[in-house]
Formats: structure tokens, C-alpha cells, sequence
């Protein structure tokens, strides 16, 4: 067993309601509305045991105390959640109407965020029983509720990325050779569940299937000469870990260490990017431009990196485009690739923390281009 | 490894969607919109490999062929689904709006029914392009869509009660007294697994926990002089299993026999109730009618019933007030069960298929009060 750190207090969780409210308030919202998912258990520490047509729906309003709505079956386990103090929790029972029940917590004629994952049949409900509400989705209206991780956060998002970092030198020793991607794939994700990891994914992308961004792991058999794209993460005390390193079984061509190089400069260089008040499009221009200037644009990665935190992927995005400034606090993916259809492809990416000095790597590990057997 | 059975065909699929495009208009609406989940895949085969912000969205409209959304980097997977041929395909890509590429799939007036699950950014991105629109969950406004089930799929939910069937009679092979629940309950998830079950649910309730029908297994050591209710299933080739048995640990007092019999005894009047033309809520009172009799009333399970197929739980609804009449072809659990607070529970469970002649029991194993070691 590990230690399990220790568990987000009533503060904690009322902070969190209290700073979403306060930004509803700022972008003109009655408040905001979250049904099971992340955003709930972040919010207020509950976590049903499933998500059902049985609604159950946080709402938050400026200047009121948090209100919690669970179907009467689930109060104990609500009432049990870490962050049951700092909400006030009421109940519907089965054959009563839960959007009635939904009404007396609402603005009549109020403009809402509802989580992304709502399901319709709860929106609908929403809809019929107050018909002059209106919608937003959250990540919509803001995208940001959860990127600025707290020290306690970062914390759990650092060990979560030293476990991956365990889990890559370890995979180092593994036999590559003669095996499939899908064995690999198993024995990451055993190591993944070793360093105390749930909620696995693991690809691994051989040979000319490194070439594709978007290949699934599959019963490929590895062989000497074969570029190895090894991503996986997961889930560590309910933060993410996300990881990914290019290895070379045996040794590589010169056009493979020239590429492998140009990657890590170039991740490198996205790295630096990351201060306060920088934009998540220049941390990706900081990427692109050493691809580009190389003669490999046309064959780089889509997109640098992304949000970390509860899930694996958040905003902010770190893409093209994407003007948001990144600020103290926030975890995210910078990573830098290049695929070269059907020869080959290579990745690095690493979990970085944006601090009021500049970006901290939270993966330490080494990033050059490990030869493995 | 087991035997598969064959594949559903592309007729199949589009006599599935033909069956729900009628269904529609003749519940007055413009057509249905699935979003990824068991209607998806049930309707045409499509089974994306994770629900996400990017919309998948099936249009079936009365009289049109069936269309499938789907982003661009999914559509190779849509082309391999066993019902691509009986869909038309098109793709959206990233940068494009996708609620724009659904909007020439709709009617800009019409009444939709929705899938239930469909996220609230998927629902109010349709809204928002065409405000005209109307939306109605699918299981209010079509409850038995997937209700009525062709001889392959009977086929397919008789294969998955065998295989439940298999594991209770293995089950009471092990040892119960001085192990925890969740031992048991993990011993019926290994062998339900070995019956080529996936998504295994298992339920183990002893002792006092027995009277308490939303226990959830816990830690509690088996001793003998309790009731055990055991309550399991999964899928099995895509279909649900769901087996209910109550057995005890050594000699049950008389007390305890009483009331297994009367339990046994309301379960087969419920399924001698059933018949096309019944109705839900007729064999719910078949069942409920002997416990009642007996005085046992106000300890009565809350529901006899629910209907089971790609999903473990769907409608119809074996309840009291459901007044759906039962037609051939429908697949539901018929179970009855007496709750005694803080003493002991007892219920007994079956899958059952609706024929033209009556019932029809897919669970053939002995329903009567097994005594375990």
C-alpha cells in the first residue's frame, strides 16, 4: 500500500464552491449547476456510486450556501462525501418529480451553467419545469473552473507523474522485441496499478504505426529497427499521470536520432515559453517554430499539450489559436511530436506546472531516446 | 474461449432502425437522435471507444435512410461497424462546427426524441443552431424501443442466464462461513468472467445486511444462521445476465423457511401472470397479492421486475402503476422479496421471456434455499 495523502478538508471544498460562485457571478451567470463527474466530486467531494436518470445536481449560486439535491437513496453516501459539511444537502424520493423538487434552488428566469455531461433527460426536465431558464455549457462559459490547482493539487499531480516516471524505467527492462503492442501495453499498465494507478490507458505505437498519432494499441509484433511511442497515464489518488517517451529498439538510424533530437528541442522550447501571462498559443508556437524552421512542419504533432488535473484532459488547450493566458498554478501536458506517414513517428511529453517563475517540470525523467532490447 | 454466435447482420440493423423510425411518427415525432451508447449500438452496430465532447449523432427520420455524424477521426471506425452498410456516413472535422453539420440532417421545426444520456453540450449546441427544434428524452417519449426482442436476441439473453446459471450452482461449492462478502462476491465475479461475462456487477448480502435491498457488498465476516442473497450478472456477447438467489449458511430456523417459500411462491405467481396483454403492474400484484396474504406486506420488495437486454436494467417496469401491456418478445426479471429490518432478506430473481403462450424462464437453476458451508 502507499500513503495515501491527506484527504481535501470542508475548507477546502467550500473554497472551491465559493471561488466557482464568485466566477458564475463575473461572467453574468445565475449560478452554475454540476451533476455527477469530476466537477462535482472536486467541487463538494461526492462521487455516486453511478451516474443515473436518478438526478442529483449541486447548485451554486453567488451569495447563498451550496445546495445539494440527491435522489433520497443516495443521501447517506452524500452525507459521507469529504465535503458534506460545506454544503447544504436536501432529498427526492422515488415517484416524487426531481425537477420540481430542482425549482425551488433555481432562478426562475436565471441563466445557467450546467456541467458538459448533463444528461439530456435532466436538462429537458430543467427546461419543462422552469421555461425561462437558460443554458450555458460549463466548459463553454468557464472553461478554467478547475485549472488553477492549489499547493495540496500540484502535490498530488507531482506524484502521480513520479510514479509514471517509475513506471518508464521500469518498462526500460522489459523485452520489446518479438512481443506485440499489446503486451507491452499489459505490462504498462500492470506497472501503471503497481505505483497505485486506477483508471489506466496505455498505447503502444511500433514501427510505421508510430506514424500515426491516433493509432491504437494493436497486435503489431515489435522488431528490431522500430521507433516505440510509449504514452500512458492514469488516475493516482484521483490525479492524472500522463507520459509519454519514444524509445528505439536497437539502434537507430542518423534520420531517427536527427528527428528525436529536433523533438526534444523543440519540447524544450515549449517548456521555456511557459510563464505567467504567456498565451497557450505561444507555448505551442514555441514548439512548432524549431519543427518548421527543420523542414517538418507539415508532419508535426496537432497539438502541444492540454490540462491536467481530476481528469486527464482539461483546458486549458495548448494549441494554435488558443489565446488563454496560463497562470500560476496551472498543470498541463507540453509535449512535441513529428510523424512521418507510414515510416515512422516521435513523441515526448511531459506534465509541467506553471509557477510566477516559469514552468516546473513535474516528470523527471530522462527524455533522450532509450535503446531497449 | 467460448462460442461466439453469429454476428447481427445489416438487415439486422436496418430492420431495427426502420421498426424506430416508424415508431417515431407514430408517436408524432420528426425522427430520434442517438448519441453513443446502447441504443447506438443496438440500432447500428457503431460502438465508439469513448462518450467525449465530440459529437456522434444517428438521425433516424420516418421515411429517410438512417445517417450517422461522426467527427472525421472516428469514421474508420464507423465504416468497420457490423451496421455501417444500412447507414449513410458523414464526418465533421476538428475547427468545424459540428451542431452546423448536424443542422442538415434535421428538420429546422421538427419534434426529436433524444437519447436520454446525451450530454447537455451536445443538446444545447442542436438547440442553439436551430432554435425551432424540439427535444423529448427517448425513454419517455419511446420507453420500449429495444423492449421487444427478435429469437436471436432471446437467443443471446438464454445464453447469458445459462452461463448465470452455471455460476450459482458452482458458487455453492465454496466456503461461506468465516469469509467476508466481498470474498464471495469476488469469487462470483471470477466465475461469471469465466463464463465469458464482461461489465460483471455482484451484489453479497449476509446476515442483517440482507434486510437491506440497496446494500452494497461490504466487509462482513459469514457466519452460520445467516441469509445470504446473492445477486450477480453481466454481459455475455452483449447481452445481460441477472440472477437472484437467497441460500443459507447450515440450518435456517422455521421462520426463515417460511418466508423463502412465500418468496418462491409470490415469484411464480408473478410469472404465471405473465402473458401478452398483461400488464406490467398485473404481475407485480401477482407477486405482491402472496406477500400481502401472508402479512408480510410492508416488508415487500419495492418493484418485481425490470426489463434486461443490451442493458441490465431498461424498460418495461415490473411495478406497481406501470400499466405497459407485455408483448411477445419482451425480456424482463421477475423477482420477489421480503425485507425483514434488522433481521434477515430474502429474494429471488429470474430472467423470463413473454411468448405468445405465456413465460417462458430463461434461469433454469433451482430457486429453492440452498444451504452453504
Amino acid at each position: 500500500m502507499h500513503d495515501t495523502p491527506a484527504p481535501f478538508t470542508e475548507e477546502d471544498y467550500a473554497a472551491r464552491m465559493s471561488r466557482a460562485a464568485r466566477d458564475a457571478a463575473e461572467t453574468g451567470l445565475a449560478g452554475l449547476l454540476i451533476t455527477p463527474g469530476p466537477d462535482l466530486t472536486w467541487l463538494c467531494g461526492h462521487r455516486p456510486a453511478a451516474t443515473t436518470e436518478r438526478l442529483t445536481l449541486l447548485v451554486l449560486t453567488p451569495g447563498s450556501e451550496p445546495r445539494l439535491l440527491v435522489p433520497s437513496l443516495e443521501r447517506p453516501d452524500a452525507e459521507s462525501a469529504p465535503g458534506a459539511d460545506a454544503v447544504r444537502i436536501s432529498d427526492w424520493r422515488d415517484g416524487q418529480d426531481p425537477y420540481a423538487a430542482a425549482t425551488g434552488l433555481l432562478l426562475p428566469n436565471g441563466r445557467y451553467a450546467v456541467s458538459d455531461t448533463t444528461w439530456a433527460l435532466h436538462l429537458l426536465g430543467l427546461q419543462e419545469a422552469l421555461p425561462l431558464t437558460t443554458y450555458r455549457p460549463l466548459t463553454v462559459v468557464l472553461p478554467l473552473l478547475r485549472a488553477m490547482k492549489d499547493d495540496h493539487e500540484v502535490a498530488r499531480l507531482a506524484s502521480a507523474a513520479a510514479a509514471a516516471d517509475a513506471v518508464y524505467e521500469e518498462i526500460l527492462a522489459v523485452r520489446f522485441t518479438g512481443r506485440r503492442e499489446s503486451e507491452v501495453a499489459a505490462d504498462l499498465a500492470r506497472l501503471l496499478r503497481e505505483q497505485s494507478h486506477s483508471q489506466v490507458v496505455t498505447v503502444v505505437s511500433s514501427g510505421r504505426n508510430s506514424a500515426n498519432p491516433h493509432h491504437r494499441t494493436g497486435e503489431r509484433t515489435l522488431k528490431k529497427g522500430d521507433m516505440v511511442i510509449l504514452d500512458f497515464g492514469g488516475l493516482k489518488d484521483g490525479y492524472a499521470s500522463h507520459l509519454t517517451r519514444t524509445v528505439h529498439v536497437g539502434e537507430p538510424t542518423e534520420e531517427e536520432r536527427t528527428v528525436h533530437d529536433l523533438v526534444r528541442t523543440a519540447q524544450q522550447a515549449a517548456f521555456e515559453a511557459v510563464a505567467p501571462g504567456a498565451t497557450c498559443q505561444e507555448v505551442d508556437r514555441g514548439a512548432r517554430r524549431w519543427i518548421e524552421d527543420a523542414g517538418y512542419g507539415e508532419y508535426a504533432a496537432e497539438r502541444t499539450g492540454h490540462g491536467i488535473g481530476v481528469t486527464a484532459h482539461e483546458p486549458p488547450h495548448l494549441t494554435g489559436g488558443e489565446e488563454t493566458f496560463l497562470a500560476p498554478g496551472m498543470c498541463f501536458s507540453i509535449g512535441s511530436g513529428v510523424y512521418l506517414p507510414g515510416r515512422f513517428g516521435v513523441r515526448v511529453e511531459d506534465v509541467v506546472t506553471c509557477t510566477a517563475d516559469g514552468g516546473r517540470r513535474l516528470n523527471a525523467t530522462d527524455r533522450g531516446m532509450a535503446i531497449v532490447a
